[in-house]
């Protein structure tokens, strides 16, 4: 027990980067607009606009198995995920670096597919990859982007914001990506076509740029955070930066037929599904209610999104809860997906 | 043999991101001064100034080996090697983001002096970190820095810019780390005392920023690279990049006796030491012949490190070459450091 007490695995990813409270400098160049602990850095560039920057390392049988995906959509989904952070603050996407730890049965062909990818998911948002670095891996494919994306700093939205009576929000459906995994675990790549748009979104998800900037620029969110540990994770980052609480609603939770399908055949249970699979990316946020929940609606509308609420922001003391089906109320426990553990 | 030539190891580094130019699109961005294919991406801030950003991957047992360096020391080394591409662009680091692959072995007092390392490298420039990303790794140990410096546009010096006639330069000493890295493979970390300052060029290289940026900001350098590959690798990019070939002199290059000792201690070779052992992170730059060479000495006297003009930059016709002590011009291989291969 002492030893797991003292490796990084027996800690945990939030403990890790909280322990860099205490070891790292307080950051005094003022033109830092945001440091460690959001989705993205953000850094000045004059009085009006800002550069967002963040970076995501994607490792073989942690993140991925090249056994569900071709190298193409993995190429997509490693810049996807960096381009997820830059939407949650309501950035637009510009640049990439990418660094590769490349094994050595790593075909040149898969090396192609793989920048072949990466490189049209950046076309879709006009952004380009302007550098990296390759190195030789020992056994796992490892890719570590960075991605720097650029925002009007009067619409950049961070993890902080939200205060106690705002309305929690979600984009898009829940547990699509955790569903998809699933059957892929069950039926490989023969999976019933039923099920294609959830593989699509564990496989190659849409990073919500579009609707993270409209949230941003028409001042609606006052707190955003993307989908990547699942609702319970997630939230609980806004809960402790805004030292506030939560109360989800269970039978609020947005999810298709087809996640529901997916959980009864693989045997899942929905409501961790639902509140603990992480990978969705969606966009979660948080508004004040004297926001019109019409115009919420009309948002997601426009870019064919459905936007729910969930839940609302609660007194610190009233604690991190779920209310759930029945109308009782428990403790919602924040853990969510976790990198440390392999997929 | 087919399948070595269609895997990325029988392809080698140089190669794979030669492929990139027919695979990503031309760079469109106005804003993009440098792309693919320098020490750095250059993106401009305003009429006068730009960011330099620039990622390394450092994955265990390749790059660096454990029972070798301290993980403070290796904290300050991944940090140096991300700090030397902005030095040889003639910048001022600014800024980092740090991702992490860690094995299940590490400790947490591991993680905090990795951190320590980092941090206390940045401070030395007044730099910060202000990012990054954590996942576990299946076993070995991998750190992706990104670096981002600040340059004014008018002193960046590229890889482009070396023209026929122009003195080859390199600042320092040649072969302490490849000397440094014999000794610790041959004595372990009980290594005889002389042999500190290569061990310490190997385990803790210290970046040439101040140089760096005399050098860009009094327009001496004509075109400059870090030596991260080696002489022989290095100015080769050069020469590819400025369509021009080089002659180097062997006589000139600068060595200490503790090096030459160092050798012979480990039987290494030692034009192969000085010519194609990389990770000595000194500058290599070319001047035009009508910059006074002693003016160029001065430089270097003012930071307390000697500059050596090693060559000369010749038409591409002529090939790249080396004159050897006997006056005899032989062909130069372009080979270096290759980091598909095991340390």
């Amino acid at each position: 027990m002492k030893k797991k007490s003292n490796d990084v695995t027996g800690t945990g990813e939030f403990d890790l980067i909280d322990r860099l409270k205490f070891i790292l400098p307080e950051i005094k160049n003022k033109d830092v607009l945001v440091g460690i602990g959001d989705d993205t850095a953000v850094i000045k560039i004059n009085t009006k606009e800002a550069w967002l920057v963040t970076c995501d390392i994607q490792i073989e049988n942690r993140h991925f198995r090249l056994k569900h995906t071709s190298l193409y959509d993995l190429g997509k989904r490693a810049v996807s995920v960096n381009l997820s952070d830059i939407a949650a603050m309501g950035g637009d996407p510009a640049f990439a670096l990418v660094s590769l730890g490349l094994p050595p049965n790593l075909t040149v062909a898969d090396y192609d597919a793989l920048f072949k990818g990466m490189r049209d998911q950046m076309k879709v948002f006009d952004a380009h990859i302007i550098g990296g670095n390759l190195s030789g891996s020992q056994k796992h494919l490892i890719i570590d982007i960075t991605v720097i994306g650029k925002a009007r700093i009067d619409h950049i939205v961070q993890r902080k914001g939200a205060a106690v009576g705002d309305g929690i929000y979600v984009t898009g459906t829940l547990g699509a990506s955790g569903a998809g995994l699933a059957i892929l675990e069950k039926y490989g790549r023969n999976y019933p076509e039923q099920f294609q748009p959830q593989v699509d979104v564990h496989l190659s998800p849409q990073p919500r740029v579009a609707i993270g900037k409209a949230l941003a620029r028409e001042k609606i969110a006052s707190a955003m955070i993307d989908l990547s540990d699942g609702v319970a994770g997630d939230l609980y980052h806004i809960c402790q930066m805004n030292d506030v609480g939560a109360l989800v609603y269970l039978d609020a939770l947005p999810f298709t037929e087809e996640v529901r399908e997916a959980a009864k055949l693989c045997k899942l249970d929905m409501d961790q599904l639902l509140l603990h699979s992480g990978e969705d990316y969606e966009l979660l946020f948080t508004a004040p209610d004297s926001i019109n929940s019409d115009r919420i609606q009309e948002i997601g509308k426009g870019f064919g999104i459905p936007i729910h609420r969930i839940g609302e922001i609660v007194l610190r003391s009233f604690g991190y809860k779920i209310k759930e089906q029945t109308g009782e109320i428990s403790p919602l426990k924040p853990q969510g997906w976790d990198h440390f553990k392999t997929v």
